[in-house]
């Protein structure tokens, strides 16, 4: 049969299409993770609840070493659901999943759902002039990651915005909040001393997008880091340089210092 | 009351999310603009039977230069939807118009859905690898743009990947192919001579992106040229560098040649 990968976008269970809703009620066995990314606003259970049938949650290791005994065994003769937040492929991890499928002999098919990497555009930053993108990980002991301030000096040398991800330790319930990540970014400042992420860069911070009501915000880090952003996802941007509209955009919705429409 | 900016997603009219539908159907006015982008897989009867209400269609002009007239007056007193192909917020014109609606005391909200920037991963391209994005447009009579070429150019000294957008003239419904796309950047490249874009650059294409079977293909611009993708809407990609998986998957699942397994 096939294995359908579907996502349920970015807040609640409201979030899945209704191709995405149709289609996981016709599979006979349903898998999720949510390892890679979290519904902040629903639970398990109201998912459940919406599709009609149980959900096997996978964790990490389910997925990416026991995919072929859990899920392509089942999606021999049975259509199976892969349930993820956002949009099924962002992760990349997924596209090797549909790899690992056609080499079982399984077909696969996508089913698209909401995703930060479009819902971003809630904070009026133009998305063509994101570049790449990068994520802001918890140090560990010897081990502090430093790509992601180099991305943002290269697309910000270029005029373009950067969107970081913030970390997620989905095992130990720890989601990374954007004041985190600004006490990383500022540490590594004081590194490499660049002048990439400093009191005075602005930043943009967007939590719980998906919601009817989520949190927009704009400053200076020197404000931004002691700020409440409410709960978890949180994601922040970097902004490269503003066109009037998108200055205009964050100083009537995320309450942007006026002084940024006369940088533009 | 307030405006619903409310995405429609990517093809047909299972798209759209199970909170934009149902949003929408408690809206007193229902606009929606397919300028910017269109549902290739359905009509606007076909949505208007799924909302149960009808739908009145705005042109570039109405939403321009009219909006405060034909659809804010309208929010005054009632909830309005304002639907768009797409994510409602990824056409930059739709956050000027959330700043017009604040402007005049109207509180407006975004329902998000899936839209081509998140899609695109079904390439199996990596989503965070995307730089700065850009449109590839019918050239008109003394007005050739190529700032497309330049940004291909430094996203791919970057090793970064660029998804190229395709013209919509849906006044005169023209809706530019991957063909003439490639066409296009050819001449380009005739008059740059840059190396940016040459019958040995290797593409990405993605037809009906959102539908069950949408068409992807992958292969050298010499080939790919005269292929048919089926039906608009097109997106095109010029990748980067690739990471091994990413070839393995545009091998699979586009038609690659193998010989892009060597070069990652």
């Amino acid at each position: 049969m096939a294995i359908y990968f579907i996502g349920l976008g970015l807040y609640d269970e409201r979030d899945v299409t209704l191709k995405g809703l149709e289609t996981v009620r016709k599979c006979d066995t349903i898998f999720a993770e949510f390892y890679t990314s979290i519904l902040a606003g629903t639970t398990i259970d109201r998912i459940e609840e919406l599709i009609g049938k149980p959900i096997r949650r996978l964790s990490r290791e389910d997925v990416e070493l026991n995919f072929e005994k859990i899920v392509l065994s089942e999606a021999k003769d049975r259509d199976v659901a892969f349930l993820t937040a956002g949009d099924p492929m962002v992760a990349t991890t997924h596209s090797d999943l549909r790899i690992r499928a056609k080499k079982a002999g399984i077909e696969s098919y996508v089913i698209h759902a909401p995703s930060i990497y479009s819902a971003i555009a809630i904070t009026g930053l133009h998305i063509y002039k994101f570049g790449k993108s990068a994520t802001v990980a918890y140090p560990e002991k010897n081990w502090f990651p430093t790509s992601h301030y180099d991305v943002i000096r290269e697309n910000r040398e270029r005029g373009l915005h950067t969107m970081l991800f913030l970390d997620i330790k989905a095992d130990q319930n720890r989601y990374m909040t954007a004041n985190e990540a600004m006490e990383i970014l500022l540490q590594v400042e004081e590194t490499k001393g660049q002048e990439v992420f400093t009191p005075n860069t602005l930043v943009v911070v967007l939590a719980r997008a998906g919601s009817l009501n989520p949190t927009l915000r704009a400053g200076y880090v020197r404000d931004m880091v002691n700020e409440d952003f409410g709960r978890q996802p949180h994601v922040m941007v970097v902004p490269g340089r503003l066109h009037i509209v998108e200055a205009e955009y964050l100083v009537e919705f995320a309450g942007a210092p006026e002084e940024v429409l006369e940088k533009t």
